[in-house]
Formats: structure tokens, sequence, C-alpha cells
């Protein structure tokens, strides 16, 4: 995969890619990036990159131009149009569905914008998708870049090792994970419950599926009404929501 | 306001540190920051971390021991005991409400797990809070501290300019935020449109109401159900309903 990020801030970004996950998949030619200052583009002498906003306002806001050269200057050797992402809190929220989506794409190219909004041409006619990474505002794109590429980059074949690659699948019930104790099994007076230290995998794997259950019940309700429980679920559930009452 | 991040990569955030508002807020000294590896407060000679989870599985687990330890050595001189943050897929879902709630505090402590879960002690006896920062799969808790950090520093008294404060007031009122627009007025031939350059103000505002009804109803219609509509806009909503219908 070959990921392009448009940002005026390059630096702010350039620490993820040099270490862990994407530094592995660069190193494993999995991966290729490139940080772009979009700056660079700006046909002007002074190098602007935003004015003021037409019918007036506070803010300002990315002008079209340096944005539609520096995507034509990533894209236009490419065969097939790549993904071209704008992250903006208007956009859709990003989910791991969609993460799952983009690991299948060759090419990502990310607009990062700052402060500021974007022209709307830009969203109009240059973007084929928009991704908020949740309902909080953030100084720029930037962030919301590094997690959707760090979230896609651990989907890719033989990037992530198998000890690594354990809590998806504990992801993908749609329940949130049971708790994990290691050793000691006494730290400080807090105990390892005894089920974990019995060695009976029954019992042990009950516990584990009760406390999922559970955790999600309090924190996440919401969470079940995406899943097809079965019979045995559903009837572990109701338990649950009866004990809490 | 004073924080602590504890990571196993502070390589991972140092440049995001280092640009923009966080640097910024730094300067105007309304920040400090440390990025602490708690390998070093490992007490084993191989300064190793993780063990295998009780009770079996794939996946290793974060031992309460280091944690524990990096955590009161940050906290040890403080009065009034800080927030200390867990970030992780199983805690509350991060809003904007949350990063107003911290950024009235004096001093944060994050955790960040990196692949791994965290034993169960660490969360029932140490931490204040556990954030997740949306509903995806990432290698870290490093990017979602980041993302908490840029949210909350942002809110600080005096780190934002003024122009540069201007869409925390959009997205104040619960609705996606109108389109923008900058010269040039025909950006090879897609125009700006003729309303946003009539200079009728009644107009304009008008214009940039019905259109961030529109986008959020179109895109997030779910966030209408958060929001006291007067009149007015109960009618404008039930207009765009029809017309899209």
């Amino acid at each position: 995969m070959h990921i392009d990020i448009l940002t005026l801030f390059p630096d702010m970004l350039s620490g993820m890619f040099n270490t862990s996950i994407l530094k592995r998949a660069q190193e494993k030619e999995k991966l290729s990036c490139n940080l772009i200052d979009f700056r660079e583009y700006a046909a002007n002498k002074h190098k602007k990159v935003d004015d003021y906003p037409y019918g007036g306002g506070a803010g300002m806001v990315l002008a079209a131009q340096p944005i539609f050269d520096a995507v034509e200057a990533v894209t236009n050797e490419q065969q097939e149009r790549p993904r071209i992402i704008l992250m903006c809190p208007q956009g859709e929220l990003y989910t791991q569905k969609k993460a799952e989506e983009l690991a299948k794409e060759d090419h990502l190219v990310f607009i990062c914008g700052h402060y500021e909004g974007y022209d709307e041409r830009i969203r109009e006619h240059l973007v084929t998708d928009e991704i908020s990474i949740g309902d909080y505002v953030l100084t720029g794109g930037e962030l919301g870049a590094a997690v959707v590429v760090d979230s896609v980059v651990r989907l890719l074949p033989d990037v992530l090792g198998n000890t690594a690659s354990a809590p998806e699948d504990s992801f993908s019930t749609g329940l949130l994970e049971h708790p994990h104790y290691t050793r000691p099994a006494d730290f400080r007076g807090m105990k390892v419950p005894d089920v974990l230290l019995s060695g009976n995998h029954a019992h042990i794997e009950n516990w584990r599926r009760r406390e999922s259950f559970r955790r999600t019940y309090n924190r996440r309700g919401e969470l079940f009404y995406n899943l097809d429980l079965s019979e045995e679920d559903q009837i572990l559930l109701d338990e649950i929501k009866k004990n809490q009452d």
C-alpha cells in the first residue's frame, strides 16, 4: 500500500512513521508513505494556502488551488484513481468496518486541514471520502489521518505478528473484552480471581464470556443491538440484566 | 496544565509536542508535558513489562507493577490526586463534553498500552477514567492520548488565537458546519454560489443555516435528537426532509 498525506505540519506525523507498526510495515515493504507539505503547491509568491471566506465570518478557508494541485501531483501517474480522503468533522464517523474497506486499497491520499475550513469545491469535486474519527474538535486533520493509517496498516497481511493480532479476534465478536490478569497472583493484596488459577478451561471460558457480556452491558449496552445472539447468549444477557437491576 | 504520558513508544509522540498548538501552549507556559517510558519502572532485570495471561489464551498482558510504580512516581508529590486516564477500547466513548471536563483539570496522566491488554488491577485500583476515542482498533493507546491532549489543550484559555477558535462556535451549535468558499469565485469552472457574492447578509445567513441543517440531516441525522429546535428551526428541518424524500 502507498499512502500520501497532505499536511501543513509534516513534522507532526514523522515520528509516528518511524515507530512501531508503521516502521515495521515499511521495513517489510508492505507500506510506503509520503508526507507532503501542500504549501509547496501554492501558486502565489507568498505561498499562502488560505483566504477569507466569501460571505464574511470569522476564520480562514483553505483554498482549492494548492490542494487540487498537490493531489494531482501525487495521483497523475496512477492508472486507477486512488481513494482521496478528507479528514473533517463533517465526515462519516470512522469505524472498524471502514478500516477493513480501506485496507483493500493500493493507494490512499489523505488531506489534512489545520484550524480552518476547506473550500467546498475540494469536497465536491476532488475527494472520494470524508472521514471524522469522532465527535470532538481537533486542531487539525493530522491526528485523524494518523488514526486511520494506524488502524488500516495493522490489517495489511503479514504486518502484525500472531501475538499482536489476538485483540482483533476479541473485538470482532462485537463485545468488549473480558478482564485480563498476569503475574503476580497477588499484587499488593489485589488478587487474581480464583477461577483463572483453577486450570479448569470450561470454567475459565464461562467466566470470560460472562465478564465480557457484563462489561459490554454496563458500559456500551447499545453494542448488543447489532449482534445476533444465540439462545444461550440471550439467557446469559437476561441473567446479567436481572442481577444488575 | 501538566500532562504525563506513560508509553513504551515516546518517540511516536515527541513530534506532536514540538509542533503547532502543543508547541505554542508550552511556549506560552499554559502546558508542560512529560513523555515517560514506563519500561524504566519494570522491577526485573530484563525490564519486561508484560507476561502471559492467567487462564491461558493468545496475546500478552501489561503487568500491574511497572504501571503502578510509574504513576506513583509522577503523582507522589501531588496534593490532589490527578486524573489518571487509561486509553483502551473498553473505555467510555470520547466526546467534546469530556474534553471540556478534562480541560478544567490541572494535571492529567495518560496510560498507553501497546498491542496488549492491561492487567485488570490497573483498571480497578489505579485509574480514574477509561477512554476510547472510537469504535476501531489501533495498535496502541498513543494516538488516542494524542487526540485527547490535542482536543483538551486547544480549550485552555489563551492557547488558540481568535481566528483559529471560530470553528468551535460552529461545532457548539450541535450541527455540522455549512460549506465555506474562498477566492477565486471561479476555479476551473467551479463556481461559488451567487448568494455568497451578493453582499446581502440576511440572505447569506439564511443560506448558511439551511445548508448546515441539510448537511446534518443527510450525514448525521441522529445529531438532531439532542437538540432543542426552535419552531423556526423545526419548520426548516421539515422543509429539508420533504425536499429530500
